[in-house]
């Protein structure tokens, strides 16, 4: 499986503010690059943080893109994945409508009335590690499914659980002209950190678009 | 006064890991780099987490860079700053040797007697604020004592507070291709964080710089 993580950030590596609402980084050139990914790729994951803070719908936006992918004898969108150890995510999410598939890694430790509630809802659940979700797991169990190529759109616990398992295969950072700032603030890779045997990464490409830059990596 | 901060980080913003110990970000074309800018302001700043973590010198590595300012009647390195409410400065911190002036930033609440031990081991004392540091008085002070050119090399506590001042003019940043993590680690600007009215910056120049890129921001 070929995954790709995709993220804006401010100057100092920030996904959004200490209150963790969305912000907007990155201007139209860059929404239009995001989609184009999201039109190429099997299913887009992010984490229950993303969901709760964001309610992403994770679907495309420009019509024209959805048309190439049914011409391709592709579904209109790619499928939505959630990381969700607990199946926290809430059944009036917008990930969970049925313009798209949508898969919910959930582990051993999830209730099954969460579970039942989501499935009910239409999201179908892939079980994968006891206590938090095991990406390892999931792509196996994402890839016996179909997915060959997964847009990963964060957040920054999520991203950095994939680096720290070896899972990315390529890094689009969109970083953008403005300071956010806050020790508490979620940046491109939280979790614990590494504190030695840091992933070194490749940088490919490096352009400017809309007012800041967009760094592309492979890993 | 013109204030200008330079700094390295990983692609996900951290400036260290969450031990607080120095990484190597940058190469060798970076530290030149850093040198040349070094060697051209009046005085260097970090905070006192910086001193604490790093022990930095601070001081011209290039002893043609020491030349050119000695033969411009310049002393041979810029003076170092630290940002110190409380006067925590170690004794046999290296900022305090005498290869150049080293002014302490203190507020009104730094114990005396940390105060005279600082001065004893050859620091200048600069009252500038009462619980914390000020810094639009400490740069009315410092610019009363010739600094006309200020450079910052960090940590994230103090960068946030000179963009939350509104004291920044200029942002060197060296993004390094490596991955850090944590949500523990230090990033580039940390504080409190904004949660509107985010500082908008004027990317100038995009370059590629050993591994990594180097981005340069009028602020
Ligand atoms: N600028 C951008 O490009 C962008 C993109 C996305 C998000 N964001 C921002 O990022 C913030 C959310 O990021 P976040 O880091 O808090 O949340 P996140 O990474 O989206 O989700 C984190 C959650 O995922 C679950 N998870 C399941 N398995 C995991 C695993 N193996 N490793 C790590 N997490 C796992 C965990 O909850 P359980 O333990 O309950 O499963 C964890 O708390 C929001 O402020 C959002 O606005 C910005
Ligand atoms: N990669 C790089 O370019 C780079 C450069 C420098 C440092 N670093 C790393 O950064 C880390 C240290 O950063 P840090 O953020 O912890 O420390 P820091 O910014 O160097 O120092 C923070 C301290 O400065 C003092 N201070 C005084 N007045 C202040 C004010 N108005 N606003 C903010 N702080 C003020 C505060 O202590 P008091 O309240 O006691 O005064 C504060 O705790 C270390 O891990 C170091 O290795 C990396």
């Amino acid at each position: 499986m070929h995954v790709h993580v995709n993220a804006a950030t401010s100057v100092d590596g920030k996904l959004s503010s200490r209150r963790r609402e969305q912000i907007k980084i990155s201007g139209d050139d860059d929404f239009a690059r995001v989609d184009e990914i999201r039109a190429t790729t099997d299913a887009v994951l992010v984490g229950v943080g993303t969901v709760l803070a964001d309610d992403p719908h994770l679907t495309l936006d420009d019509d024209e893109l959805v048309s190439a992918r049914e011409a391709r004898g592709e579904p209109p969108h790619p499928a939505r994945v959630v990381a969700d150890s607990r199946a926290r995510t809430p059944t009036d999410a917008r990930i969970l409508d049925d313009e798209a598939t949508t898969y919910v890694l959930v582990s051993a430790a999830a209730p099954a009335d969460r579970r039942a509630d989501l499935e009910a809802s239409g999201a179908v659940i892939v079980e994968a590690g006891e206590e938090r979700v095991s990406f390892p797991e999931a792509c196996d169990a994402l890839e016996a499914r179909g997915v060959e190529r997964l847009m990963v759109e964060g957040g920054g616990e999520v991203i950095f659980s994939l680096f720290s398992d070896g899972l990315v295969d390529e890094l689009s950072l969109y970083v953008g002209s403005m300071v956010i700032g806050g020790r508490d603030a979620p940046t491109l890779a939280d979790g614990d950190g590494f504190v030695a045997d840091f992933p070194s990464l490749s940088l490919r490409a490096v352009e400017r678009v809309d007012d800041g830059v967009l760094l592309t990596y492979d890993c």
